[in-house]
């Protein structure tokens, strides 16, 4: 089977113009077949504060009201997506920018919740593997925006590590697929304030251990609980680490591997 | 040749919910293969007033500084091309939202303009077919804002109707092609505020007769200029007339044709 790249880049580097314009240059410059999934960065927060639209976060999650909804695709599906696929291109690199409804590529559908509503949230349903496999064969990369719907003419926000695990999960039948979520750190730490104390290996028995001790920071659990579905589901390895050192981290050379236990 | 139509939707429909739904709805009927290409409407310009952006007109063609791109980007390729896309999965009318950049779809170049300073405005230079009609061979409605690049990194405001007009020249050699631009008015009209006055039939001789007489609304010129320049690369028939009567229009029961001298 062929190689596939799924790569997640995260929101701190989408608002560094000098560091996201390295990245998407190392990123072009990968010869084998990938996908690049983005998040959306600060950019919507300040466009929603200068448009006077007041935001809610609940577990680190958004609460997309109409308004909010308008503002992420404007800034997800627009502005971000397409400058990140016309900087692309002017790195030789051939890419098209889809968000979920696009080909119906991700379907999803409003989530559900016993108490809290999220508002125009999605959780994935399906993939549309045989529209991304055409375009892969072309030699097009896909630039995903986390804007998915739900085939009755809605869109919904999604949180883009998520569809990174579903797509690579989807394709992962079709391609010997690694799952990459490039962001600020180093990979995972077992300092959460100190870079060098990055975990080169976590299998399934040790990421009990390190939660048992509480050793796992928290905002990077979901992280690293998508990442052991992902490798579950047929993924042949997770990679966690710095968007600087991309071409090192698909390498082995740098970055926190998530493998199936020995 | 198989049929296809290109279709332009023009702003005032945009800014119409009822209106845009059903013409939507239309579009998703025609069993032909199909392309819409759309305007951007009043809401850019909205957006740009609660920015504190001010916009600058000249020639009716809007002056794209580096804010007002950032705008038409999120607006565009953003917020209406991924709504109407949605909205055409909802009618079962399997659909994709491109811009210029996305598979380099259209090659532009930033105007040169011996005076003026257009600020980030693309002419266009080139449209891939081979990607245009992979996704028609796969049933996929291409949606297209009015957005290209120029494969150095830079995103290009570009007029939706010139658009429109060289993806008909470019596909006219594969497809027997119609070009569709449709809008508020019911035709071309002999009289600019009587919707009843629809010239039913334009060919060359009969244009210069009426330019000849000034009988021609000054705004309707260059859509018909872009009209008698697609029939002469190839494109079957240019239809201009009113988006409510879609269907009537590509069965030639309303609307102006515009057509080769017999």
């Amino acid at each position: 089977m062929d190689k596939l790249y799924i790569i997640k880049i995260g929101g701190n580097i989408i608002d560094d113009e000098a560091k996201l314009a390295t990245f998407l240059r190392d990123f072009a410059a990968i010869e084998e077949k990938k996908i690049l999934v983005h998040g959306g960065g600060k950019l919507a927060t300040r466009l929603a504060e200068k448009m006077g639209i007041e935001q809610q976060l609940v577990d680190g999650r958004r609460i997309t009201d109409a308004e909010t909804l308008k503002i992420v695709t404007m800034v997800y599906a627009g502005f971000i997506n397409k400058n990140i696929v016309a900087t692309l291109q002017s790195n030789h690199c051939n890419a098209i920018g889809l968000c979920g409804a696009d080909g119906d590529v991700i379907l999803a559908h409003k989530r559900k919740h016993p108490v809290l509503d999220y508002g125009f949230v999605g959780d994935v349903d399906s993939i549309n593997t045989d529209l991304i496999s055409t375009l892969l064969h072309k030699n097009i990369s896909i630039v995903f925006a986390p804007i998915t719907h739900d085939q009755q003419g809605q869109l919904l926000n999604t949180n883009a590590d998520t569809i990174a695990q579903e797509i690579a999960k989807g394709m992962s039948g079709l391609y010997d697929t690694e799952l990459i979520y490039s962001f600020e750190k180093s990979g995972v730490l077992l300092d959460a304030n100190d870079d060098s104390t990055v975990i080169p290996e976590i299998r399934p028995s040790y990421y009990l251990e390190l939660k048992a001790k509480n050793k796992i920071f928290a905002g990077m659990i979901p992280k690293l609980d998508n990442a052991f579905t992902a490798l579950n589901s047929g993924v042949s390895k997770v990679i966690i680490g710095k968007a600087e050192q991309l071409s090192d981290l698909l390498q082995g050379k740098a970055g926190t591997s998530i493998l199936h236990e020995q």
